[in-house]
């Protein structure tokens, strides 16, 4: 069992007993008006029987949304307006957002802005969710597939982990949240990122200790920076070409998942850290080889350099439309806030996107690039 | 000129050119990388051409919404959201609020929840913005014809009042206003109470003390409870079912200005505090009286006891669907929290909206009810 203590709330990371208990805590705590559960169709059926039996106040509701981040909508948030009307929520209620990131985001920024803000407590039943969204605050809804450009900072009542959640997702899900795993020791921690390098997901044994530790470097930096105006930006390593990456396909036939699309974007971004900020070639391959170890190379049908450079444009790091990076120096070490010369930048994103090919091919094809 | 510090920023009321220096000096505290000026129709017309002479940096863009409370909705929100993405404002960008409440409500909730949060700068224009909406941070959207029901928290950079703004307004927006300052003085400041029972609004020579004197009583409150859990509920005399009232009357063909509405609460709201807490029968009608003598009695066609009750069920400061009154034991002193036996509710309701249209007979018509 782990916990984490942030200032305003405690994260916890244990088996299902220990959470139910935690759980329990968080219902009798107070007096809620009332109680209400978001889940959507897959943690209806997947996750909510496993808590199903802690002790819910009479009249606990559970509010089914679609699921998918095609659903992060502002339209699906006024619908669950609209319920918290139907159900006659206060702001001295509880919203339980069981599920990824989308409900945990989602959830949370419909409860803070209902009558200016009820509590909500998470429960993340993806890796993605669990190591990613658990803690930091940020909270939000796509808006004109823009990812999270409606949305604001605030506090759960608690976080409660629990890794055998785990076991009802996807392969694909659980791969997409190690994206964020892997980036977390990239930025910050050496030691870890060499131990996850050598092991595929499979080998994965101790899933409530890797998720400590994972939960634990963003943390740190997401304490020494609650408001993203310096450090906390590191974070977004992999994620400037990786949202633009994630938007392009969001409306294609091959949309990728949030992890899969980062994982695209760490690998581009590892070049763009070689060419600008100091990573050595020996490096950035290692660092490129243990990524495309676990992620398949994805069909990327609608990126080009003009439609990724249009989208990074908009992204909410920039400053006075300046695109602005988070880089590698070196494996374990991350720069925020890099701006790449302009006349340069187009060059060197077709270099990051054609290194990605790259990378996939038998034989190294990146002499060329060296 | 009179300032009041607030802990996240301060309230200035002065002259127009006061003001201006103030608003320069906003404009030059940080390289903003672009400056908005929210306005409508009419604070484009008549407020506008009043600052645009300061120092607005090169390439200020002017966003103009429709004017009236008709227009607070997700969906202007939703324009104002594209506009910022066409105009590229970023997290290191301005909106100035040039208007009333809706202006300052809207505007401030759009620029804190896109890309999670950038600055604002209020200039309150109408006599209800500056001594209500100026200070407390609450900021938010109508949703499904409930008032305020989407929205947070979030202070501005600061708050530039100028009574020379009021003489831009028609005698009913002014009047609206003056509702706010009779309830701060019924709430908190007896002495001023007397004063203003005293005065037509025509008696008025020196705003900016008036105005002054009421943001301080409402800054007292907003900074013992700044998230409304307590002592704050105070502000809401009048309210409970003056929003109601508003609400009904919204889509009629006589909606309400925000302060009538709020005039009307409080006449019934008065006779409630003389029926369940305490008030004497003759501050009652001393109370009733003056605020008589400002708004003339207003047709209130689409109000029953029972659709005011349907709505103040909604209220957002009950609690599990208990509905809670904030009422004054005598003038200058409120109590919040104040919940009428459910028993008595309806009966109650009932005779404060009669003793509302008696207020208005020539002759007392109140003895049946003593």
């Amino acid at each position: 069992m782990h916990h984490l203590e942030l200032p305003g709330y405690t994260v916890h990371i244990s088996d299902l007993r220990s959470l139910t208990g935690h759980l329990n805590q968080h219902l009798k705590a107070r007096t809620w008006s009332r109680v209400a559960v978001l889940v959507d169709e897959n943690t209806e059926q997947d996750c909510w029987p496993l808590i199903s039996e802690a002790n819910w106040p009479t009249g606990t509701e559970r509010l089914e949304i679609p699921a998918g981040e095609l659903y992060k909508t502002l339209s699906t948030c006024e619908g669950l307006w609209e319920a918290f009307t139907n159900l006659e929520l206060d702001r001295h209620s509880l919203l339980v957002n069981l599920g990824g990131g989308v409900i945990g985001d989602m959830g949370g920024f419909a409860a803070s802005t209902y009558m200016r803000g009820f509590s909500f407590l998470n429960i993340p039943t993806t890796l993605l969710a669990q190591v990613d969204a658990s803690v930091g605050g940020k909270l939000g809804v796509d808006f004109n597939g823009l990812k999270n450009m409606i949305g604001l900072f605030a506090d759960p009542r608690g976080v409660l982990i629990c890794p055998e959640f785990l076991a009802t997702l996807p392969y694909e899900q659980l791969r997409s949240g190690y994206a964020e795993v892997l980036k977390h020791a990239l930025i910050r921690d050496r030691k870890s990122w060499t131990e996850l390098a050598g092991q595929s997901l499979e080998d994965v044994l101790d899933w409530e200790t890797l998720i400590a530790r994972s939960v634990s470097i963003k943390k740190a930096v997401v304490e020494a920076d609650p408001n993203e105006s310096g450090l906390r930006k590191i974070l977004n390593f992999g994620h400037t070409i990786g949202h633009a990456v994630e938007s392009l396909q969001l409306e294609s036939d091959a949309p990728l998942l949030h992890g899969d699309a980062i994982a695209v974007g760490m690998i581009a971004e590892t070049w763009l850290s070689y060419r600008a900020c100091g990573m050595s070639g020996v490096e950035r391959d290692a660092v490129a080889q243990s990524i495309a170890a676990v992620y398949p190379r994805f069909k990327l049908a609608d990126v080009t350099v003009e439609s990724v450079l249009e989208l990074m444009r908009l992204d909410k790091k920039n400053r006075a439309g300046e695109i602005r990076f988070s880089l590698l120096p070196s494996i374990g070490a991350c720069k925020p806030d890099v701006v790449l010369p302009e006349e340069k930048l187009g060059d060197w994103l077709g270099e990051a996107l054609e290194y990605y090919q790259d990378t996939y091919k038998p034989i190294s094809g990146n002499s060329a690039n060296n």
